[in-house]
């Protein structure tokens, strides 16, 4: 069809390959009129503070410029779709529906996990109070379920049933994540290595793994085929909360919009935590015995850093967001698709295993 | 078929009506099972917290004997099934998950309404503390639509976009009731009577509306048949709220298993409380200077209860129990239904209209 190119595969190539912040602009523009209708539709003091979450608006209910998360979520569904070589818009209502199940589990879980600050911002419960903030999430799950609902052919179907098994997978997570805050930092019911990444592969890898097989499975591709998509999503996951775990204790406050050695000050077992702790060696004790006191007590948080960083729970942290990023482009070179839709996957993976906020 | 009876509808008429407690013991026995089995699927944290709140288990996980709670969704789910002359287990998986989402919305709103207990016991939040009762509520909203989803026919997918709306309207409800706690308790911007009742026909008409309904929906009767039952429902949802309003002021509190005069001391702007205030008497604006008060300031609340009733506010909330008590059955009576059903249905509407706790 294109006179440029003389591959069999032209006509999909008909777009080039975009850099990150085109991919996530293009997607946001595409999904923008049904995330704001999805969001409008909900009462109005849902609808405001789910747009003061979303970065549409600020606490006194005015619009901000350019505001908005990055929609990284939206931009895995579009290309998603295209990989199945179907137009960005057919993976718009899933794309949709993982953000906002994404935002219902960001406002629940800053209450559950007491975080005050998301994104250089007040968390939802901190401004308008927990229940609130309880009952704009629960109407935000509902209304995801809705947009899918409207597509009454068997992608539709699909992608509503998988939605289900990636919200039961992320409150698998989650209560997995809560309990590992009672164990005890050293001993033989400390949590592993493993332990820790089934439950960010529930968490996180599940919310990822959706969004990037739902647009091929509303363009119609089997859902064996769309698995390996799921798949990729799902390492780019467990990349994202360990970059996540490194940037919360070691990140600059005011790029990561949370306080200095924020996971520390609330004694969160995060990866380089979990690494350094099974390791059992003298320094691991005495970490184990600094985020055993209370989150209220004077610890030197500087010097637990320190010691994490010296006895290799970074490196570890990071060679593990390194492993699963190189683990989800394998997935996605298995899985034939358009070489700009590829480009720009690789582009977005490359973002999650580089971003500092 | 049956040589007993000769009129048309025999077959339909082969069980004899039931008393009420007849009524709730055999819909827990025939959805027991697949309440069990899908409580059980939940993360065992999850699972646990559930069978607490659900009165299976105490707090130690003891299991208790006979506990639970009465299961009016899961008796409503039945007898709509039977209505429509299926069998009782037809509208065995709408019922779980209409109790399911029961569960759910008392999980969360119990947070949101700071109410400390809730059938003699302390209320989840209380138990395991609002993060893990956010997470379970969550838990169980998903676990909902999963039993729907398993059944493939065009009644199930009724069902489920049936489920969705009713669980907008709840959250529509629940952020109305939201709002009235920070309404004026006398002026313009008072919370007005028609205003209240259109925020319980959402909060909990849709509830029982949708319970009422699901049978026979999942029996086969078209939506427009079954929405006369969906409307005996929701009037049936607006007496329980009234009831529950009622009890809430004047309930024995060993039959309650809540504080005396437990909305008093909240201050919570409940049928009785905002009938009296729209009337502006001298006593009107009495009570609205009293329940101005902040909530931990100490009022007279025996006063205030007996302004309230002098006032008319209880017999205001019991004319209104029993005007959409005889709404429900005028609804009963337009559905075409075998008699012991309609008995039934009769008397767990009144049971309904009379319950104490």
């Amino acid at each position: 069809m294109s006179e440029v190119s003389g591959t069999p595969h032209a006509v999909r190539q008909s777009r080039p390959a975009q850099e990150v912040a085109e991919i996530l602009a293009a997607a946001k523009s595409l999904a923008g009129p049904a995330m704001h209708e999805a969001v409008e539709s909900l009462h109005p003091m849902l609808a405001e503070i789910s747009s003061y979450h979303l970065g549409w608006q600020d606490a006194d209910g005015r619009p901000v410029p350019n505001g908005g998360g990055k929609g990284v979520c939206l931009a895995m569904a579009v290309l998603s779709a295209e990989a199945a070589s179907a137009a960005g818009e057919v993976g718009v209502p899933g794309g949709v529906a993982a953000e906002l199940v994404h935002v219902f589990t960001h406002m629940h879980d800053d209450i559950m996990d007491g975080d005050d600050r998301r994104r250089h911002r007040l968390s939802v419960w901190r401004v308008y109070g927990a229940g609130r903030a309880i009952l704009t999430g629960d109407a935000l799950l509902v209304l995801a379920l809705e947009v899918l609902s409207r597509i009454s052919d068997g992608g539709g179907r699909t992608a509503t049933l998988d939605l289900l098994s990636m919200c039961r997978r992320m409150a698998f997570g989650q209560a997995q994540d809560l309990n590992f805050e009672t164990r005890p930092a050293s001993g033989p019911n400390a949590v592993g290595v493993e332990e820790y990444l089934a439950m960010s592969a529930d968490k996180t890898g599940a919310l990822y793994g959706y969004a990037l097989h739902v647009g091929a499975v509303l363009a119609g591709v089997e859902p064996a085929a769309a698995d390996l998509l799921a798949q990729a999503g799902e390492h780019l996951g467990v990349v994202a909360q360990a970059v996540d775990d490194v940037n919360g204790i070691w990140g600059d406050p005011a790029v990561t919009g949370k306080p200095a050695l924020s996971d520390l000050r609330t004694r969160k077992k995060t990866l380089p935590v979990v690494a350094v702790l099974s390791g059992r060696t003298p320094a691991a004790l005495r970490i184990a015995e600094l985020l055993g006191r209370p989150a209220d007590a004077d610890i030197d948080l500087e010097f637990a850093a320190g010691l994490l960083e010296e006895e290799g729970g970074r490196r570890f942290a990071e060679s593990t967001a390194r492993e699963h990023h190189r683990m989800a482009l394998d997935c996605l070179r298995a899985f034939p698709m358009p070489s700009p839709v590829r480009e720009d996957l690789e582009n977005l993976a490359d973002f999650v295993l580089h971003r500092t906020a």
